[in-house]
């Protein structure tokens, strides 16, 4: 059983590569590249997968997994600027395909310290940029 | 091709299992382990793939397949309390997981006898409990 | 301005009334007099109206406000059986019609106590019971 | 007849008084307070009244409505940061109540001159900052 | 206390007037006036208000406003073409505000005898011809 | 990393087959069957996958993307009859499963050509119906 979980956070960010000219920059992403950044109501979907408890009833224990991607996630971006408030960001650009690299490294690799006597496994994450941008990176 | 229909539901439900203590009980469940209950409008989803008929260009027989659904779930969980109206849940804790497995062999068992002369295979069922818990079950 | 402000809670209920004979109930209320209740993933909307502060730039004070409308509703509502959990549901039918005036009552009569210093008045109050069925009450 | 009708637009903002102290700020916007600000995707809704035209059914020029909207908001606006791209949020904190009563009154004030011959009047504005925080401007 | 009930009704139609030179039906209705139409999934939401019933908690019968919404709208437009299939477009072009105006006619014409017994009263009708444009009209 | 990229597109289409009877059309079809046909609000989802750009933070050009499905796909179908304006459905029913199948080819065969420089491949197309019916085809 996969379950599929959702965590709205806002936040803003600039698309800008310091290793790209203005020109580049500006041919390449367009009015993202805007010098005073702009925002998204972001929804970040995390995916487990894992056996029914024969007691429980459950594949994870969602407390247990809220208060980990709070923690890890929510707890960072939620109405930051993912450019200056996230160190992940000073050195590569916040596109959504980056975030959402960077979100499903760090909750992989803490997973088993994070999510103790859970069987179930890490599987995908999903961003919502808008309605009509969806990323996803698999585990 | 993959078709994805959808079939809403109102239902209500409580977590507590027999086998577990009271603490245990509330310690697991929170308070989805309120003794009366509470509710949600879940909406299944059922995927079945398959080839798309040369003459219809259909990939099922959508008037079948919605018969089969609504007599095999719908009918039995809309607007029903899952844990006093439906004897799969007597022994089991309808946490939406279990819901979901189910659903899914329910489904499965009798897709052969009730899509007669449908080529189509039934791939997977899903559950939103609410907009940001959903679950999947692969058949 | 006005300013709604939607909180969701999950509930379940049953629709019956004392006053009226079992074919009654069975012919007004259908499948929503099954016995044992289902439920629904409700949503509240309660809309303030006012001025603009010119300091702040707020028509109202969003966490007292929220913390307002989660003590009066969302704690007694959220994840409970309407008719066994909430007093005021013992002598009349939890239709959402009820559960709108009640919800509308409730806040109009402490929103003075509750609301110190907030010069927005409490204007109306919606509920979603599905995607279909809205309620809305003025106060 | 009105016609209600969507314009999205993503956009970052600070919530942050120059006429209140570091403790008022944090204390009066919470989170919304960040130095470096967040964003959201609004969504901006536009409500004109008037009578159907006889011969075209319509109540009002929708080209002219949308370059006029376009032109005024969402050129300004999407995909930028409101504090420090729109010179309106330079002396008043962008919360979304101002910056409705801002695209209220700029409509409002070129409505005759972008709308000749058009016989609807503008009505209100809404702006949803997220799926749970509405703002409306009765013009 | 208001109630706003949706029902989904998909159609095709093209606007097109007689009254009107070829030239003046493209530069007014542009790509709707493709000469083999085109469609949408509408959302007709009707809204009735009245007191609540003190016995049964309704502000109106639910059956009976289906029914006659059903028999007078839905039966009539769904899966239709509007202007080849309902005779109230013949010799009207029908923009969605006129469709508003015949169902807000229609439904209202027939209020007390189609609802006998029903102290509720047809307040407005509102159509989503998609998720950006909103039609209202009030009875 | 899989971005998913959705276009809206508005269309109507009629379900008859040449090669069926009347009867059996009308079993088969139902109400799609209507000889004037009937229209939906399309969704089409493109979802394109490969490695993030280590300069630009991108899985593909936006931009390019978007005016390759606009072209081959939305100024096609866009406010368009499907049977009528195009060549494909001529000799086909235009089902959403057929749709599906034709864009799905259509875009793959392009591909390489239309979206020159990137590594990036075209994964699979979605197509919602209505919020009920959802179709997929991989490529």
């Amino acid at each position: 059983v996969r379950l599929s979980r959702r965590y709205p956070f806002c936040a803003s960010h600039r698309l800008h590569s310091a290793e790209l000219t203005e020109e580049q920059n500006q041919a390449i992403y367009g009015k993202c590249n805007n010098p005073y950044g702009h925002g998204h109501n972001y929804i970040l979907e995390v995916a487990v997968s894992g056996a029914v408890d024969a007691v429980t009833g459950r594949v994870v224990d969602l407390e247990k997994l809220d208060a980990f991607v709070r923690r890890e996630v929510i707890a960072r971006y939620d109405h930051r600027n993912l450019n200056e408030d996230c160190e992940e960001y000073l050195d590569q650009v916040p596109t959504t395909e980056v975030v959402g690299v960077e979100i499903a490294k760090r909750l992989s690799k803490q997973w088993a310290n994070a999510m103790p006597g859970e069987s179930a496994r890490l599987e995908r994450i999903r961003i919502w940029e808008t309605d009509r941008n969806i990323f996803e990176v698999r585990v």
